[in-house]
């Protein structure tokens, strides 16, 4: 019989049917239409996934004006232009150079594993989308203190090199580090990093902690006895305007990171949601039990770091994970802060410690409760697969994520480091 | 022949072929394609409505970015942070509990018709979304003199509990007042109340007043003399940008309340829209003749009257008879107003009136218009069902639709009753 | 055999599969089941596309938002409430109308070429929104200075006769101008303006036009020696969030106006983004050079220009030839922005010269570059049909697209016009 369940050879039916010619006849008009009705179904589900990734695509494209309403509301008032500048530009300018450069060696044939050919996992629509998350990050950390030439410099590197490489190794078919080789799996396994926690969160977060290096901290941000002063942004609505828009956008980029549509993705839109509830109410509660008093803004940060922190697994785990994820990621990002402040680190928008820290967290919290089941789902054709440690699966899947985490890190310090970029600014 | 219309079995097919086991194997071998063509309908069916399922959530969860929008520009600004809290709480406190508690309550298993076992034409996706709308409701009444741990305790109760038992009673399938139950429905009829004119708006609505009668007026609200002053919002702008959020939203909240796309979604989106426009104009010429000065809070307001009025029958009702909803919508809402202004009632956000007056002129409105074919089309398997009474269909849906707005004012009045909250504040 | 490849007639089949009776049956009930699957087939494509155009159309409502904050933030504050009040009745009194009047005129049967019977490639449902775009760029022209009834009825007047009738001039399958007549195509060719470089962008400019005539230059906009004064809005972000929000309405604008789902769909999402981000920085820069300093309104404007430039074209052009139209866009904006302080023309979100001046710079395009292959797969079954000029297609689109620029111009021009509008103001 012939191999696809839908169409057939008219070869293997007009023998059963039985006398001569007419048999012939009758095989090819009945496998003729079973033909044609194989090829409509692979229209439709183009349709079907077509109008899915698109719409995806739209709500990722929200996050890039939930960025800039965060960005305007968290600086003073005075900075809000420049700073939207930025983010306008950011989508314009990353996008062109994206679809220039970075398309050709993330996408790019002939490939080898470290500049590369398909995009595992992304179509070619979502993917300058997430492009955006990256820039935005970044631009949060260095607010209030940038030239405008040199973040569009600084930015454009990022966004059309040293980001398209990341994505390339742990998202592409034949990246080194990719889930989806055929063979030699990194461990055996590869790095799973379902839509970013390191590919986009870490990624953006050092690209930020470098910017805010070299600029140093804002004038004012810290006395003369070493104290710190909160310089508050000049609107809590629009942070709560850009926290929402940027929530939205995420059921773009998370669920919407499946190339077709599939059960999980269910899976994935309720693990992103509780995670990121988790972290607020967490964050809240526990920002008043330290500093005494109840912030929109916390729980506003508290949000957008349980969901970065969730970003890499939310399609491999279970719910009641993700609640943990969201509130060990709360005190993660409340550590963070402590931390920055200790070392005179300033980030108007706390972005180095909310990306950087939270997916930190997600890329450990994934090695840990990635769950069997879902990874075979989502990564298969690779039976005995590791997965979580505390599930059962085993180290190897921990010591990749490991190595994720410590290459990100070397890779985008040496691209975009202090020295380097200290004669633009 | 088999009973499914595109599957067929082989032992169906091979006597009608002729001759001996090539026809047997024949028979198989169609009809094994036949009933691959099948199961593959299944699966792209399932990924469409899931598409639009998901996508209507997604805008549904735009409203509860309006609502936030639409308190912080409807009060002063000292308490702008404050509502805003109360309202990124909601959804995330709210959706939590949800998840915990009220999804088993109303979805749980086993069930009778008071605590519930499935949702009717409702998937779990959309479920939390409608509950962020209740809480929204309530927490415009009580805006601008709440404290935060009340208002959270208080919304929480309500979403988690009160609330998932009255969507029990009217949308689960064995609910004892659904239209859907197999028998014994109410008056022969059971109420028709699709997206919630009653389930979310009335519900919402009753609470907020009992959450504003707990509080009291805002001070200067009514002077020494008992006149009303206006204590306008800090922000049309932000009324506008709220407002229009709700609008976005309703397009998920009225036609995606459809588990799966039908032809009556379209007539929904465009009884929704003619509904909406028409509060809106009746209101603003309205309170130009009363009024003297065009206001467009005044627009906003009647717009979200027109489509609370509309929510409840939007699926089964014509266009002109959407025009008409919104039309006495408008004059309703005017109408609460004043009582509530001769009551010494405060509602910052005008909440208890938009919500609890058009929503209960929406559920009589149904119960006068609903047309047989419509009814019948979204109800199924009921022929002989009563309709509107104005189209000829009888009383006796007039008679449950009164009824359902008796038991929810007597429900949550009880749940949520003053003294019972009193503590708290 | 049956046309339809996926059906078949049991008449066709049962001479084929040989012996009497038996094979009759036989027939019929593959055929039946094909027959179904065919059926079946009509129903799943109907959902998908209804998905996607009704998503679509949501998007589309998302402009109206985006223009009421782009002009809430482009006025002075004192004006904020008047032009959102204006931008809130357009959506709903412009609704209203079309529905009532617009669409009988539009897509009313009987129809000849003048009035109309049938949209072609637009729904039902998305004509109401592009109708929005016309009435929200019109009221950007004459923000600032008219009395609310004059608007109401100028806008209304505009949006349910004068719009209606000039879409079914080149939208409709029977329109004079209509790319998609059975014959008598204009210059054998009729008008390409696939999402409405002319229909809507034009049409609003002139009527814009128009309308800032008839109120003249605000007080103090240009000084006693006639020198330009900037009267600068007050809110650098809502203009910023009201046009990241008409950016992603134009997603569904420009991809949106296929009524089904095809791959050209994907090409038209990516020629818009090009043409927008070429179009921003170009206008980033060239103000640079020119005026001396960075600005975020003009990228904003530079970027909408882009859009609307790219409109008429987005569907039948290649990405390279999009990356030209936006450069291109900028500097007509820039040219026209020149001209209009020259003819002391105040329009305070430079409505008419980016609607108008980049819209016109658009219909040439169009017929400049679009390309053979493209445009036969858009309006397919008119093999040898012209196409651009630059392109090898001869010089007959261009003609048809000229013709288009002037009958737009002169017919809005005469219905428009001062001297009719002047009593009302």
């Amino acid at each position: 019989m012939a191999s696809s369940p839908l169409s057939c050879s008219a070869s293997d039916l007009y023998p059963l049917l039985g006398d001569g010619a007419n048999a012939t006849a009758a095989a090819e008009f009945i496998c003729g239409r079973f033909e044609a009705i194989s090829n409509k179904f692979v229209d439709t589900r183009y349709a079907v996934d077509s109008t899915y990734l698109l719409f995806s695509a739209y709500l990722v494209f929200a996050m890039q004006l939930g960025f800039a309403m965060l960005c305007a509301g968290s600086v003073r008032a005075k900075n809000t232009m420049n700073i939207m500048l930025t983010n306008v530009l950011d989508a314009a300018a990353g996008g062109l150079f994206y679809y220039t450069f970075g398309f050709a060696l993330a996408c790019g044939s002939p490939s080898n594993g470290f500049i590369g050919q398909h995009f595992f996992g992304l179509s070619k629509f979502s993917s300058p989308s997430f492009d955006y998350a990256v820039a935005g990050i970044t631009s949060g950390s260095i607010a209030e203190r940038t030239q405008f030439v040199a973040y569009l410099v600084y930015s454009s590197f990022l966004t059309g090199l040293v980001y398209p490489i990341v994505s390339h190794w742990f998202w592409s078919a034949d990246g080194w580090a990719s889930p989806a080789r055929a063979e030699n799996l990194l461990f055996g396994s590869g790095v799973i990093d379902f839509a970013g926690s390191g590919v986009v969160h870490l990624v953006g977060a050092v690209a930020g902690l470098w910017g805010a290096l070299i600029e140093g901290p804002r004038i004012g941000r810290f006395d003369h006895a070493g104290r710190a002063v909160t310089l508050r942004g000049h609107s809590g609505t629009l942070v709560v305007l850009g926290t929402f828009l940027l929530w939205f956008g995420w059921y773009g980029f998370n669920p919407g990171s499946f190339i077709n549509i599939s059960k999980s993705y269910e899976r994935t839109a309720v693990t992103t949601t509780l995670a990121g509830y988790t972290a607020a109410l967490t964050t809240l509660f526990g920002k008043r039990l330290l500093a005494g008093h109840w912030n929109v803004t916390d729980v506003c940060n508290g949000l957008l770091g349980g969901f970065a922190a969730i970003t890499g697994g939310c399609s491999v785990v279970d719910p009641w994970a993700a609640v943990l994820c969201g509130f060990v990621s709360a005190w993660v990002l409340i550590g963070c802060n402590k931390l920055a402040e200790k070392l005179h680190y300033d980030d108007p928008l706390e972005a180095t410690q909310l990306h950087g820290g939270c997916g930190s967290w997600g890329i450990i919290f994934t090695a840990l409760f990635a769950k069997e089941a879902y990874v075979n789902e989502v990564y298969p054709g690779q039976p005995g697969r590791p997965y979580g440690l505390f599930m059962g699966g085993g180290a190897r899947l921990l010591a990749a994520h490991i190595v994720q985490i410590l290459v990100i890190v070397a890779w985008v310090s040496v691209t975009m480091q202090k020295k380097r970029w200290q004669e633009w600014t």
